[in-house]
């Protein structure tokens, strides 16, 4: 087997076939390099050292007896391929590298599962992409907040408030004490809620309280817009009016809208990975994070999104931890680590477990929508709730113990208790 | 029942569920619209009246045994739901509608399978955005072929050749007679072949052969870039050559840097869709395509590949001609309709099943890689192989008939006839 190089974009598939593994994982490095149909007179052998892709690792895992796309058959062969791709054929471009090594693949007959479960790049792609311009330390400096989560929370509903309600709930939801607030991913710039009119209602609310208080609530209004040159206005109006950040529903605009605005940006830019479930949910198909999210971390993600403990969606506790596990690890610097932000179904019920997870760490944007919103106690005191549950969680307190002292974690857990299990049971 | 209004959106569903297909069709509703996982104070019935999502169709369908996802059960509940998302609450933004519509549905944890099946979108989408420029009528006149296919090839090998070595294999394409040539979509701008040294190569040959004969050979240059801005230098440097077309990987640069340089565009925009068979292979999972190509058709694709028959890819032949004759169909007008390319494993043998398929029209660019540069008798051979069976399946003659006064036609059915085989037998 030929052994890498090491300017080689090293590229890990799981296959599955019911045919021969070794002959589909040859067929992969073949199709995505130089190959076709047929026989070519021009395929020399000094050109296929230089372009050809070549497999470099194989490893056969256990049969499978079922398969990931509807097929006939009992026995479904399975096998991790690492396939090397020659810089000198793909260079640092991200498009060329979805398009060669993470985009056709998926057109080859042969197999009934294909998934790629891992991505190392060389060296070479260090600094070619901007990177996250704030990621932890700098949405620790924006907020204010060091040594615990910054404290997040979600208008809601999502849809429908019109412009002067929104800033009535935020009006609240800043005197809550909370540190961060989003537009629901869902909210961008609809007739009835315009994103301009938006943002003159708001940041003089978070300017007012920043005034009267030192805090700045960081707000990450929804700019995405599939046009990127409108999508760059409306992150200047935000920058205009003091704002510090921005949700932006990555999938959507795709990966060089998301680029064409981390070059201009100023802001925070909180990423959303919408339709991402996609990619990801059938285990025989499609993408590992851990993949897809040194794409957008090359790009300049500074905040992303990857669900929690007992969140209301699909996702399993599982792939929540290992996500997170994948944002902690450098590319090739500390510094592009983007902040990881634990959401969907959160309340504070899940810090104790979140935090022993995740290696104890503190670094993340703990994100309720809910649980912040509809606490019995008001906003306010979904917000004291969800500090209290962290407390409790890094001193190694039990939650039930420490709701006596705090009754806004004891409202919490009445309500919200029975509604959000956690995979370590109630 | 609600009724849709004109101005909804509507997105119908293949849902797939061991439990209730009418509860998923409501969380589904709900989810994507003003939901969370608590009731709101502010849900109130004024507010859901202006943004709700609300389902106006439902039809039950047979049950299946296996489900898409792997999960545990003996039946799966189907049904088609659709979908009215008002147009108040997501606006005409594309990624608005992917976001709310078409990219959230997956996180939701209760289905076996979810696939996106329909899109209708209200006349206010019309005139939104740019749409073809070119498309068929644009796509004959840059290319003067009238009353048949544009015949087209691929430089092959697909990667490998140093720019001097491509020039040497267009000099010959372009005398063989054929009217298009594109770089095979994997080939951007690598390091062994910057887009700058190619252009730089072909076009003075392109030149000169319009200036010898008057027959201007349309070159689509690969000039995908997950950079917009660079992306539309390349764009500049391709038309300042004198070149009128580019291979654009729409998926791998996504949506929002396709409008940037279709707002700029003065090249006729050939879209790869690489990677859109993870989107669609599972019959259970993702999207049809007469879902996928209308958001494109809006946002400005000229020329769109789709497979033909008997592809050397997974895609069934059904599959290709439901893509064809969803392209045919107008979204708001004729002109929104791109030229569709029929592509991979073609070499003409092909022709009298598309011909007849496809509603017997020959608007289109029928696309052969190796079927025309690996012809016995080389690309000239090659293109004459595929100009006498098109001339063979609009006459309605049969290609083994035609061949005995058609001697290249004759050696592409020995060499290719049993390499390719059709769905109507060989």
């Amino acid at each position: 087997m030929a052994r890498p190089r090491p300017s080689d974009i090293l590229v890990t598939y799981r296959v599955e076939t019911p045919g021969s593994p070794e002959a589909l994982a040859a067929k992969i490095a073949s199709d995505q390099s130089t190959g076709t149909f047929v026989d070519l007179p021009g395929e020399t052998p000094e050109l296929k050292a230089r372009a050809a892709a070549r497999v470099v690792a194989f490893e056969r895992l256990d049969t499978a007896g079922a398969p990931s796309l509807p097929a006939r058959g009992a026995a479904f062969n399975r096998a991790h391929v690492t396939i090397a791709y020659p810089l000198e054929a793909v260079g640092t471009d991200l498009s060329a590298l979805t398009t060669v090594a993470l985009g056709g693949v998926w057109s080859i007959k042969e197999f009934t599962g294909l998934r790629v479960v891992g991505l190392e790049l060389p060296s070479e792609f260090d600094g070619v992409y901007p990177g996250p311009q704030f990621g932890i330390d700098g949405s620790r400096r924006l907020t204010g907040v060091y040594e615990r989560p910054i404290i997040g929370t979600i208008i809601k509903p999502a849809l429908g408030l019109a412009p002067d309600e929104t800033a009535d709930v935020v009006d609240e939801l800043i005197k809550s004490g909370v540190d961060f607030i989003k537009d629901d991913e869902k909210l961008m710039s609809p007739p009835y809620s315009s994103l301009e009119a938006r943002v003159t209602a708001i940041m003089p609310l978070i300017r007012d309280h920043e005034q009267l208080t030192g805090k700045k609530v960081m707000y990450a209004f929804g700019i995405s817009d599939v046009d990127p040159d409108e999508m760059v206005r409306k992150h200047d109006m935000v920058v205009r009016e003091g704002g510090n950040a921005a949700v932006i529903n990555i999938n959507s605009i795709g990966m060089g809208a998301f680029l064409f605005l981390r070059r201009r940006s100023s802001l925070a830019l909180h990423a959303h990975r919408n339709g991402w479930d996609l990619l990801t949910r059938h285990p025989g198909l499609g993408f590992d994070f851990s993949v897809y999210q040194q794409l957008w971390r090359l790009l300049g993600v500074d905040q992303f999104q990857i669900n929690g403990i007992g969140a209301k969606y699909w996702e399993p506790d599982e792939s929540f931890i290992q996500s997170f596990h994948d944002l902690q690890k450098p590319i090739f610097h500390d510094a592009d680590r983007p902040l990881p932000v634990v959401c969907s179904g959160q309340w504070g019920g899940q810090a104790p477990e979140t935090y022993r997870r995740t290696g104890q760490t503190v670094d993340h944007l703990y994100l309720c929508g809910g649980g912040v919103v509809s606490h019995p106690g008001g906003p306010a005191a979904g917000v004291k709730a969800v500090r209290a549950a962290w407390d409790a969680a890094i001193a190694g307190v039990d939650l039930q113990d420490y709701a006596k002292s705090h009754p806004e974690l004891a409202q919490a857990l009445a309500k919200f208790g029975a509604k959000s299990p956690t995979s370590e049971g109630k």
